[in-house]
C-alpha cells in the first residue's frame, strides 16, 4: 500500500474513441482505494499541469463519467507537448505542491517518454511518485503490447467504411484510392482487408510503409487489377514511402509537430497526387478518386468496437491497481490468452523504457508480398475489431 | 389496372445509403399483382438496359433482398450515363422486345429526366409504358418533394462525424475545416449544425453554396471564432463559391461527368486550398487541417437513419403502387404531415418534368447571414436524421 495522497490522471496526443474509457477505468478503480485521497485530472496533459490546471474528477457524478466514457476525444483535454528536462523538474515540483503521489498519463509512446523522465526527476529526489503510462493509439504501434487500446474501434471503423465504398466502387466502377492513418507503421489501413466478404471484393490492393514501393509497381498493379475486376479499390497508408525508403510526398511536406515527425493528416496531399499520377499514366478517361479518412478514424461518434471499449477501461483500471500493489512505475500491455472464438486477453505491465519513443511495424507475417495482407493478420485483427456486419448482393440471375 | 406484362427496375447515378431499400420496395409491393409477369432488374441503369443486360429478380430469395435493402450501393449496378434521343429510342425498342410494361427509374433529377424523355417516345409510339421516378439523393436537391430519401441517412453520418470532430478540437484546439458534399445546395452541409449540443460547440461556422463569400470574409469569421473559442470547427460545401458565383477552385478544376457537372469529390483540393489560405493570412503557427468527408457520406456500412431507411423502402412502393392504380407516369415525393414529435409524412406523386433537371436550393429561411444555418432548418431535419446519441462532457470542478 501506497502513502495517503493524491492522484492525477492525464490525456496525451491524438485522442482515440475509447481514450475516455481509460480514464473512467482508472477514476472508478480510484475510488476504491482510502489511500487515494483527491482524484484530479490534468487539463491538456503535462502542458496544463505547468500552468497548474488541475480539476476534481471526485465531484463528476458517475452519470456524467459513464457518459464521458463513450465519448470520443480527450474529456480532459489533450496536448502535444513534448515536456523539457526543466519542464519534468518543474512537473515534479508541482506534484509535490498538491501531494501527488499517484501519475497516470494516456497516450502513445510518446507518453511513456515523458512518464519515463519524470518517474528519473522522482526516483532521484527520494520522492515517492507511482508513475504508470496507459498506452492508447489508433495506429497500434507501442511494442511489448499485444495491441493498442483505440485501434479495434479506429479498424472498425476503416473496415465498414471499406465494406460500403466497395459496394460503392461496384455500382460505379473506376478506381478509388483511400488514404489510410498511419505515421510509420500500417496496422490501420491493414484494416481494410476486414472488409473483404467476397472473391473480388476490395480493397484490391494495400500498400503499407513497410514495404516501399515505386510508383511504376503502383501503377502497374492497379493495371491488373482493374483489367481483371474493371475497377479498384486501393487502401494507402499516409505514410507511405518511395524505393528510398522517403515519404512519398516528402517535398511537400514540411510542417512537424513538437516531436519532429511530419504532419501527414488533415491534407488531401497524398491522395491527389497519387490520384493524378495514376489518371496520368493509365489514361485520361479513367475515373479515378481518392479519399483521405481523416480525424473521423479517430472520433467518428457511434462506431465502437465493443471489445476495445471494454479494454480501453480495463487497461486503466489495471493501472490503478499495479500501482496500489505497491508497483512503481511502468506501462500497461495487454497480453492475449486465447484466439479465434477462445479470444481472451489479460493485462500486464512492463518497464516505461521499453515503450517510451520505439514502435512497432507490422511484422513480416502479416505482410503479403508487397500489395496485401496475410490471413495471420485477419487472425489477429478480427477479435479486437468485433463482428462486422455482412451485406448483401444481388445473385445477378439471368432472364432466360 | 394495367395489362399482363414486365417489369424493370433500375438505378441511377451516385449510389446512397438506403438506395437499396427503394429497390427492394418496389419489388416486394410488384410481388403481390398477378398482371406483373417478370420482375427485372437493369444491371447498371439505362447503360446496361441498351446492352440488354437484365437480370430476373423474382428468383431471388427474400432473405437476399433483405440483406440487400439493408447495404449501401446500388445492388443492381449504377450509371452516369445520360442517354441520347437515339438511346432512348433503343431503350423504348427493348421494352417492346422484352414486353416491359412498368418501368421503374431510382435516381436523382438527371434520371427523372431520362425517365421523362422515354415516356414522350412511349407516349408518341401509342405503346403502353408506365413510367414512374424513384427518387434517391444525399444532396437532398430535388423539388416537389419533402425530402429525398438518402439524405436522412447521408445527413445523420455528417452530424456524427461532427460531434466526434468537435470533441477532438475540443481536445487539441486548432482551426479545422471539413468539406462537405453537395455541388450546388448546402443541405448536407447544413445538417453539420445537429451536431451541437452546448454552446460553444462545433460546427462554429458553415458556408453553403447558396451564399457566395469572399476569402476575406472567411478568413475574418474564422479569426473572430478562433479570439472567441480557442479553435474553430468549420463546415464547407464543396461547392463554395466566391462572391462572382463562381467556385472556389473553379480555375483547378477541369474535369466534368457526363451531364457537365463540374467534378468536386474524390478529391482534398479544395481543403487543401483554404487551409494554406487561412494559415497564410492568419499566421504561420496556427494549427489548420483540412478533412474532405469523402465517399463514406453516402457509402459507410453501419450508419443509418432508420426514418430514412424506412421512407425509402415506402418510396419504392409507393412508386409500384401508383403504376397498378392506373398512373401512366410521375416521380415520387414524399410530403410531411406532421413536425417535431408528430412527424408524419405520406406518399405523392408529380410530373417529371417538375423534378427533371432542376434542382432545389436551401431555402432564405433555412439561412442565418453568410455563414450559418437557422433553428428551422434544424426542426426540418431533425426527424430524416433520427434521434442522435448525445455525448458527455467533464465539468472542470475546481480542486479548491
Amino acid at each position: 500500500m501506497g502513502d495517503k495522497g493524491n492522484l492525477i490522471i492525464g490525456q496525451s496526443g491524438g485522442p482515440t474513441m475509447v481514450i475516455n474509457q481509460s480514464l473512467i477505468g482508472a477514476v472508478f478503480e480510484a475510488l476504491k482505494y482510502d489511500e487515494i485521497e483527491g482524484i484530479y485530472g490534468m487539463q491538456n496533459g503535462v502542458q496544463g499541469l505547468l500552468e497548474e490546471k488541475i480539476v476534481d474528477l471526485r465531484k463528476e457524478s458517475k452519470e456524467t463519467l459513464e457518459k464521458v466514457a463513450s465519448s470520443p476525444g480527450a474529456a480532459l483535454g489533450s496536448c502535444r507537448y513534448k515536456p523539457s528536462k526543466e519542464d519534468c523538474e518543474k512537473i515534479f515540483n508541482i506534484c509535490k505542491k498538491y501531494n501527488i503521489r499517484y501519475f497516470f498519463y494516456i497516450g502513445g509512446n510518446d507518453t511513456a517518454e515523458t512518464a519515463n523522465i519524470l518517474n528519473e526527476i522522482a526516483t532521484e529526489a527520494n520522492y515517492e511518485l507511482r508513475i504508470f503510462h496507459i498506452p492508447k493509439t489508433i495506429d497500434n504501434d507501442l511494442r511489448e503490447t499485444d495491441h493498442c487500446p483505440g485501434y479495434g474501434s479506429a479498424a472498425r471503423y476503416v473496415s465498414l467504411l471499406f465494406k460500403g465504398d466497395n459496394l460503392d466502387n461496384l455500382s460505379l466502377k473506376g478506381i478509388k484510392l483511400n488514404i489510410v492513418m498511419g505515421r510509420n507503421a500500417g496496422w490501420l489501413t491493414a484494416a481494410s482487408a476486414l472488409a473483404r466478404e467476397k472473391e473480388g471484393d476490395g480493397p484490391h490492393l494495400i500498400y503499407v510503409p513497410e514495404r516501399p514501393v515505386s510508383m511504376d509497381k503502383i501503377v502497374n498493379d492497379i493495371d491488373e487489377v482493374y483489367k481483371k475486376y474493371g475497377r479498384a479499390l486501393v487502401a494507402v497508408s499516409e505514410g507511405l514511402r518511395n524505393t528510398d525508403g522517403e515519404l512519398m510526398l516528402k517535398s511537400k511536406l514540411t510542417e512537424k509537430d513538437a516531436y519532429g515527425n511530419v504532419q501527414l493528416s488533415g491534407s488531401g496531399a497524398l491522395g491527389d497526387f497519387l490520384a493524378s499520377e495514376i489518371k496520368a499514366r493509365l489514361g485520361g478517361k479513367l475515373r479515378v478518386r481518392a479519399d483521405t479518412l481523416g480525424y473521423a478514424q479517430r472520433s467518428f461518434f457511434g462506431v465502437v468496437s465493443e471489445v476495445d471499449a471494454r479494454e480501453a477501461r480495463e487497461v486503466g483500471a489495471a493501472a490503478v491497481k499495479y500501482a496500489m500493489k505497491g508497483e512503481m512505475r511502468g506501462s500497461v500491455i495487454i497480453k492475449r490468452t486465447g484466439n479465434g472464438k477462445n479470444y481472451a486477453v489479460e493485462t500486464g505491465f512492463t518497464q516505461l523504457e521499453k515503450v517510451a519513443r520505439v514502435t512497432k511495424d507490422l511484422p513480416d507475417e502479416f505482410i503479403k508480398g508487397e500489395n496485401d495482407i496475410t490471413d495471420a493478420f485477419i487472425e489477429y485483427a478480427t477479435p479486437l475489431v468485433g463482428k462486422l456486419p455482412q451485406t448483401g448482393r444481388l445473385n445477378f440471375y439471368s432472364i432466360k
